[in-house]
């Protein structure tokens, strides 16, 4: 069936207590009605909220008919929860107060703390030492508050906004408004619950996300986002929340300028977006890029069946729009599917001669009389095992108000076969009109049986995409199976212990060591401490063209230093190059230890590309691919995954990238071996998991072939300063 | 004044008869209420049209209270116009029935034209012989109709669409229908005249366009095209006609699915949709990419004065939506001005201590019980002279719903001050608010007195870089001036003669000297076409390294033939290369006619890029720049542009480019002669202009340096079919 069956995870946040809580009081209630203090006593009475109202506030005996306290402790009843609307400075106190009177949660909605810098970083430590002195937990600072419709608890005091399924957590109140106002006047859904976490300075979006998943009300988390705090456990969270609800993320700071600007707002760390698109979309989450889509996504994810895949079936009765639509889907990463002979020509036994039956269908006026026709073409396509997904682009319920207002009975007859084939399919259908600005009778009917209507070809291409890859993502569920670490041997271990005590990185013949010792493919290298050992080194490699590379933990750049040569053939040849390898690096560097120097066969010729490991501030260990050179340096052309990795991750890393044309044997060139790049991707994750020393890996470059790679470089870095 | 005015281009296109007409007959009318026949009587009559109305419908003495008549010869009086609703079988007749009648034009709605291919070309072809005979103008066929709302000419029987200054000209009549909608629903703009020229059998975009530009009802040009029919025609009206007013297009065909789409639609080839965008924008068309961006963008530009740059101050009530607000605009090519120390110092006497003063400014709460400083704020950003544009962010106009209903005066003086401002400074004023939908009372007067309002901030900044392209397009009109073509020497154009009188191209050796005979620096080359005169050739170039490589006209690939040698220096090894180049060449093709080999230093080491002219069936002439290898061939990374190019144009071609940072000198290398290669593309297109012959010209490599560059292959491709 195509309209969205809903589940949410087992499990009780601690959350609950605070985002339904039974008693409530407002620090900083208000008799002057533009006070938040006010507002929010306004939302609560006017919205029937069924547990206790607390006004305080020393200079009031009742605030809006409720009696006033002067105190959090003059009060006798259990608070779970406070809204706390009095400025900055107080809240140190105020927060120990709430402590010793067993408030569970406060909201804080004063600004001045870590965004401002400087004072304000201050009084958020000062505030947060309170918190966890005395177990509170704090939703912002910065907040613009929260609510709970479903719980009546509507500290925000908004009119007019329905209950609904659409939980939201926002960085930004005007984002939320904003989506409210949306949700009124052109869309059928309404809202669970909202908060605006602030500053993250306790609860995080990870802590909010739980929540979401696990209440019932909520069919689909929607974040936006400025940054992260715990960017590693999100991850973690929304794998387990999209297992069983969609989660939408806008997230901003796509731009040096944004990124700047949310650093201002507050105070986070905004990180590399496209780093942060490519690990949420590695775990499920559905990844919006502009904000005016937020909601058309949400509403979608919400109210439709996931697709089985990618192929859309477009229905149209206007020739321009579904070249617009073609345009968009092929840009969205969607394909056109390709009709079966039998669908054509059961399309082409109910239209004009004169319609394309080849996928856009476009009726070419066989409907102008009929519309109802027009889900008879969606029944069609339906049937077609090629199609994962059924796109009606047009005027759709505008028939009767362009042609005839007899055919009013006509549109309201084709409403009513879409929405039985809705629950007939487990195919979504996505319906676009250029008559849902005025909601006539049949849209209204689309919308209240659960199919929404878009206004945007643009927005319903979104939504078109986003059940496409929600649906590719739980079938490829199986294969999302994380990769585990190794199990290091002592003497595998110890060569991170030895480094650590010399307080160096990795050489290079230990790295690469390490890496073959874990099966992976590095040339052989033999390390020469002594000119002596050279001859039996020639006489080893036999024919081959050899490389000679200095060893040494103080001489970073090798080349530089004169620390490397090529092409050596013979034992006559090594032992020059040993020579000028010596006297060059002692000249450049008098004072550096040498530990010798590696021989190994020169790599042939391959495409160059990069692996490598940082353990990202915001969401841990990071795992990056990329061609070498330019499009690394220049293009950025680059994918990310968070380790571990799962096979079809690192499958999807080699796909991702642009310059993918170019492994597949662009310009003439072979293919390259995909599966071992694949292969090396799994390993390395493997390997960097089983590694707490472990800080960067690098691999650059690794030399892709048409049957296997060589590594010809690699780094390991090695963290000093965490304790083992 | 930030409100635009308004001109139009002086002249009188054709097309005013048929689209302003006198007289109108309804070939096809009808009583029956579904048909176009009826709808576009009822249209007529509705809207008040006053001019004479001829129903023709043999089997008819009245329709709808209007006397009816057999044919068109049976009228008396003249006719401008005729619709034609009847099927396309009859239409080659019914052209010359309105010849002999004396008809202007004709709107030709039948499809079955060349868009169904086979026997629909030929019956287009029959149709357009007779319009030709008969001087009929034709507009489609296969077109939705056209109305012109300020003679009272509605063809189409749209109801509610508002007489305004859109001019739209669409090859997508549900297109016009939701702009249409969205107009009347959620903007305050209305329309002038709207055509669909179907398949442009006859009257073309051009034309079109050209009648927009002459129209005094029309302040902006707005056009859905899928094909143009005659491009390069179409390129230089709208260069006259963006001098005076704007010009939207939005292209479709961005995808090989959407121009595989577009051609079953209406016939058209939609050609390359990059190319296409950058032939637009250098006639200085503001091209949006987005379906749901054209009617924002089109009333933007309708309605605002154009930027005089692209620095953009923000203005915000929300933290947030500063931040997207700041990626959008970053994402766009718009800039944050930075605000001047006086500017900074004005906020912040007027804002609350947490404002953030910089740009993207955020009154953090203090215009929350006076949302008229909003205005205060934008007129100080306004008097700032680095600031170009003002965009107001947030929820402007919703604050007495929001907060309370007594700011409503307060909302309501605020937008006097900001319409106050608009007619004062010489700046746009771009205003998204998230109340939009609601249409609050502050809303509705800005939008009554000439401010759009954007309920989407993506919208809006597309709005915002249209003005600012705009503004500086208009700015850079006195370098847009195109270079004028060379005058070539009578031996100049005997070149091509010799090589048509052949049957062949230019020889390499005539294509280089051909472009150092007009000043383009090309290493000196020697044609050898003897080995005696090798010696000479030795001592010439001294004790530079050379190349050597065969001049044949049958060997196409003269490295496959073994027909390049590199490296060379001194006598003998001219010889021996020659030797073995003859040898081998020989052996490659024994037919082949060798004319001799060309020697010439060999160039240094430089960045390589590709200069490229072809003549496009569309669009004539094009020159592409790019750099070269995977750019060109992997990453489609290239500017084009019609010549002849005006120096900005050239300019901007090399700033274009995505690997321009390595042009700029990135990965360590010194940048490139800028200069220098702007020089040779004005040259390059000053010579393509001049030479009628020369079809293709391909300069691949050229290495640009530090200072200066070479031209390492150049090939000039001869038109062997058009006549002299």
């Amino acid at each position: 069936m195509a309209i969205a069956q809903h589940q949410s995870l087992s499990g009780r946040s601690p959350l609950h207590d605070i985002l339904a809580p039974e008693a409530i009081a407002i620090v900083g209630a208000s008799s002057d009605s533009t006070k938040r203090g006010y507002k929010a006593m306004v939302g609560l009475i006017k919205d029937g909220y069924e547990g206790a109202i607390y006004p305080i506030n020393p200079k009031a005996d009742m605030i809006l008919g409720v009696k006033a306290y002067p105190s959090l402790e003059a009060i006798s009843g259990k608070i779970d929860l406070a809204l706390i609307c009095t400025p900055a400075s107080s809240l140190p106190g105020i927060i120990a107060e709430c402590g010793k009177k067993g408030v569970k949660g406060a909201v804080v909605l004063a600004s001045g703390f870590k965004e401002i810098g400087g004072e304000g970083v201050k009084l958020e430590e000062a505030m947060m030492a309170a918190s966890r002195e005395h177990n509170v937990r704090i939703i912002g600072p910065n907040t613009s508050g929260m609510f709970n419709l479903h719980k009546k608890v509507n500290l925000l005091a908004l009119a007019n906004v329905k209950p609904g399924h659409v939980g939201f957590i926002s960085q930004s109140g005007n984002m939320l408004l904003s989506l409210v106002l949306e949700a009124e006047h052109n869309r059928h859904v309404g809202f669970s619950t909202y908060v605006g976490p602030g500053n993250q300075a306790d609860i995080g979006f990870n802590d909010y996300l739980r929540y979401l998943g696990e209440d019932d009300q909520t069919h689909v988390a929607t974040l936006y986002v400025e940054g992260f705090r715990d960017g590693e456990r999100f991850l973690q969270v929304a794998r387990d929340v999209t297992a069983v609800k969609p989660v939408v993320v806008y997230k901003s700071g796509s731009t040096e300028l944004g990124a700047k600007a949310a650093s201002s707002h507050t105070g986070a760390l905004a990180g590399s977006y496209a780093m942060t698109v490519d690990l949420l979309r590695q775990v499920g989450v559905s990844v919006v890029h502009q904000s005016d889509e937020v909601l058309p996504v949400a509403e979608g994810l919400a109210q439709l069946q996931k697709a089985p895949g990618k192929r859309v079936a477009v229905v149209s009765d206007g020739g321009g729009q579904a070249t617009i639509s073609s345009d968009r889907l092929s840009e969205a990463g969607l394909e056109l599917a390709t009709l079966s002979d039998t669908t054509q020509q059961r399309l082409r036994d109910v239209l004009f001669p004169q319609a394309s039956v080849i996928n856009p269908v476009d009726v070419a006026g066989s409907t102008d009389a009929n519309p109802a026709l027009l889900a008879t073409c969606m029944e069609i396509v339906a049937d077609d095992p090629n199609v994962d997904q059924i796109f009606l682009v047009g005027m759709f319920g505008g028939y009767s108000i362009r042609f005839a207002e007899q055919l009013l009975g006509d549109e309201m007859r084709g409403a009513e076969a879409m929405i039985e084939l809705a629950h007939r399919v487990d195919k979504p259908l996505v319906i676009y009109s250029l008559y849902a600005p005025i909601k006539p009778p049949a849209l209204r009917r689309l919308h209240e049986a659960g199919l929404p209507v878009y206004s945007s070809i643009e927005h319903a291409v979104q939504v078109l995409a986003a059940l496409g890859e929600r649906g590719l993502y739980l079938k490829n569920a199986a294969d999302q199976v994380p990769i585990e670490a190794v199990v290091p041997h002592a003497n595998q271990l110890a060569v991170f212990e030895k480094a650590r005590a010399e307080g160096r990185d990795l050489f290079e013949v230990e790295a690469k060591a390490l890496l073959r010792s874990h099966g992976i493919a590095v040339a052989e290298e033999i390390l020469v401490t002594d000119a002596s050992e050279l001859a039996d080194v020639a006489a080893h490699f036999g024919d081959q063209a050899l490389v000679m590379k200095v060893v040494s933990k103080d001489i970073l750049h090798k080349s530089d230093a004169g620390g490397v040569k090529l092409f050596l053939k013979g034992e006559q040849a090594l032992r020059d190059a040993h020579d000028q390898i010596m006297r060059s690096c002692k000249a450049y560097l008098p004072t550096a230890e040498i530990k010798g120097v590696l021989v190994t066969p020169m790599a042939k010729k391959g495409t160059e590309v990069i692996i490598g490991v940082s353990r990202d501030p915001i969401f841990g260990p990071v795992l990056m691919f990329g061609l070498g050179g330019i499009f690394v340096e220049i293009l950025e052309d680059v994918a990310f995954r968070a380790v571990p990795l799962s096979r079809h991750a690192a499958e999807s890393m080699v796909e991702q990238i642009k310059a993918r044309k170019i492994l597949e044997g662009a310009r003439g060139e072979a293919a390259v071996d995909k599966a071992a790049l694949v292969d090396l991707l799994l390993k390395v994750s493997s390997i960097v998991s089983a590694y707490p020393h472990l800080a960067e890996l690098d691999l650059n470059p690794v030399l892709a072939y048409e049957d296997g790679y060589a590594i010809v470089d690699a780094r390991i870095i090695v963290d000093q300063e965490t304790s083992a």
